[in-house]
């Protein structure tokens, strides 16, 4: 199979585990058989080389997000990245064009997009196969997914099939319902467009050109802020006659906010936590090192993370965007290529950070114009360069960067650090320059 | 007036805010005229200085509350030392004979003794002083607060007093009943026993030579780990026929618990919180550098602090103790006398502390066998003294300490640093030396 994963959102709705720059996806939560937890892009991306061992797997995703994926994924998966946010038919369009120019596909191949959050088990990727067959015998232009609904909700468009068979052409598409036109919609035999569809590559790849003027996939990467910003559906599915869907009945199920995505976790806590046994229905997820202590509560999620604790009733907590908005938090932790940081300590004229480096990743080699730095070793061992002059550093070594002073600093092994920032602080303070 | 204040506790039931060595006492919670919080310790040392100028303040308590209390009041309060733990009738002999020996003190000058703890207003000050008028009269040789109950409290012991005036001898005590026992006492005029008392100081001072062998303070504070352990009341009033007890009905609130101590907060939040419109009745207080965002919850309780988070149902707060031994949290912060610190990061061989000295203020010199250590200055100016090199410091310098080598920090004004301690962290690993 090849497949086009489509990871987007700042997640907010799932605050303070999401931020802007850490997506739903990327949060650990479910437990894996073999112990420890991983996000929705791990969880789904292991069941599609469960399987299919030989899949062709594509993000397509936002710059902001590359760095996670580096850092949660294997190292053989391609990013199609998109330089800033056109909606879904540029990003549809510069994905196809990627697997095309990049990956070598034919035209003849069929390509599977799907978004990358949905909580799904295996009959989900049987069906994703089953797509990909209707796709390749050429019969419509265009294969959904129908997914079958379990209740009349008002978050999904509706694909209203022509006939009740497991494959039919479409009749027509509706958009987002109230719930009455929604029991409507059922009761006459529609489906959940869930967003995931299968094609030829040479059909996109043709309604790519027919729409934008690009010649292959660096020009249309290196055009892509020109785009226009529209969606898949109005530029291409609404205007095709030949569009098939295939009902589907298995789990699908959209996490989105705090109240479906606890009721998918396995333990009622992640993390150090206690309850009370007069505590009921609580889910508790802890990222920080320090232990939350409930009792007497009812119906609640506790998250904490180094940005913020959200202490919220279940069903509240799908109403949490403007309170986010609201509080605006600066970004306090994130997963970098390299590795990752957390922010200790904040004060005006100085900043803490704890940096790890995973084993055999460096930073860029960098220098800020109005801070001094200071790096004092934890743990692990590595290579400190400053201003050309490269040193050997173990825990409890110490390294100086002065304003002004190009550095890097690249882990042996896993390296941990803390790094102390003095000075006028602003993260725009920062110049890069090309590794030596 | 000669007030000793008991400061006892270790005040678990005040987690996260409280610890084994912060006290509630100690906890920055209400709201000052001038701006910031007191804490009760605060609270009650101004109310005392209100209410007479001239008062000799002595706080009775352990080596371990010293630094704390070195760090929120004035430098003239007197500091009776209880070298351990030996119960009230030691530590009421050992701070009666730190006013004789120390404060010089006569034979006939009243000395009224309370807890550190209730919640008052200016009447109990006003009390205070009539309390100091009848002991000094020397019609009996205890006057006790007699607080009249406003409700059938099991928390505490009642006095029943012969007569209904506002002065009466007491004819019995009797301990901390049921609450239908409670509700009798209470028809029977009985009032609860709030542990504030005065007496000639002589009477003490003769009490404690019967029943204890000790020359003077000196000696009394030498041999204070041989004592029994024994209270005041089955020492001294259980014994003594003549005894008076003094009305009080201003008010008095013991704010023991979450529950209690969030109905004087004037404010529903402390540090940063939002609340969305359908929260109600829920009390925030947050030490973190972190937003708490509360949505959809009643009758909550949040409080967060580098040693933990507790979400809690209000009445469900006061059986908080077994839960907080059981997550036996370790210290994360703590005010010492020359200022605070907070751990940031603990890892298995390396701590990661922030430091503030406050102004003319310095550490011990000391050294440690098995870690090394570096500080990095976020903010202020001082003088590290390493194996006798001083050297002046400001934002962005490093001092770095070696295991073996003897060092100090002293600030000139308000510093912080970053301590980083990494090899075989614990915390007997210090060996002090005298200042140079």
């Amino acid at each position: 199979m090849n497949i086009v994963l489509l990871s987007g959102g700042s997640g907010k709705r799932l605050w303070p585990l999401s931020n802007e720059i850490r997506s739903k996806q990327f949060i650990k939560l479910f437990k894996k058989d073999s112990g420890g937890y991983e996000s929705m892009v791990q969880r789904v991306y292991r069941q599609i080389r469960e399987a299919d061992a030989q899949a062709t797997v594509t993000i397509a995703t936002s710059k902001t997000q590359v760095s996670a994926i580096r850092n949660q994924l294997a190292e053989d998966v391609g990013i199609s990245i998109e330089p800033c946010r056109r909606d879904t038919f540029p990003a549809i369009a510069l994905a196809t064009a990627y697997l095309a120019d990049v990956e070598k596909l034919g035209k003849d191949e069929v390509v599977i997009v799907c978004p990358v959050d949905p909580y799904v088990d295996h009959t989900y990727f049987e069906a994703l196969k089953r797509l990909e067959e209707l796709a390749g015998r050429g019969e419509a232009n265009l294969v959904l997914m129908g997914i079958e609904p379990t209740y009349p909700s008002e978050k999904y468009g509706y694909i209203i099939p022509q006939t009740s068979g497991e494959t039919s052409l479409v009749k027509t598409f509706k958009e987002k319902p109230d719930a009455a036109t929604a029991e409507r919609y059922i009761r006459e035999g529609a489906l959940w467009n869930g967003g995931v569809f299968a094609y030829k590559l040479g059909y996109v790849l043709k309604k790519a050109h027919e729409l934008l003027d690009f010649a292959d996939y660096r020009d249309l990467y290196a055009k892509y802020e020109t785009l226009k910003k529209i969606s898949f559906d109005y530029a291409v599915v609404e205007k095709e006659p030949r569009i098939q869907v295939m009902r589907f009945a298995g789990q699908w199920k959209d996490l989105g906010t705090w109240n479906t995505l606890t009721e998918e976790m396995s333990e009622p806590t992640i993390g150090q936590a206690l309850q009370n046994d007069t505590c009921k229905g609580v889910s508790i997820i802890n990222e920080l090192n320090l232990p939350v202590l409930c009792m007497g509560v009812k119906n609640l999620i506790v998250a904490a993370s180094p940005e913020g604790i959200l202490v919220s009733d279940k069903e509240q907590s799908s109403y949490i965007k403007p309170y986010v908005d609201r509080l605006n938090p600066g970004v306090k932790f994130a997963e970098k290529s390299w590795g990752n940081f957390e922010i200790l300590d904040e004060e005006e004229e100085s900043l803490t950070i704890k940096v790890t480096l995973n084993p055999g990743h460096a930073m860029n080699y960098h220098s800020h114009e109005h801070r001094d730095e200071v790096w004092t070793v934890l743990s692990g061992t590595g290579r400190a360069l400053v201003d050309g002059a490269e040193q050997k550093i173990h825990a409890g070594d110490v390294v100086r960067m002065p304003a002004g002073s190009r550095h890097r600093v690249a882990a042996d092994t896993e390296l941990t650090l803390i790094e102390v920032q003095t000075g006028q602080i602003n993260v725009h303070d920062k110049r890069k320059y090309d590794n030596v």
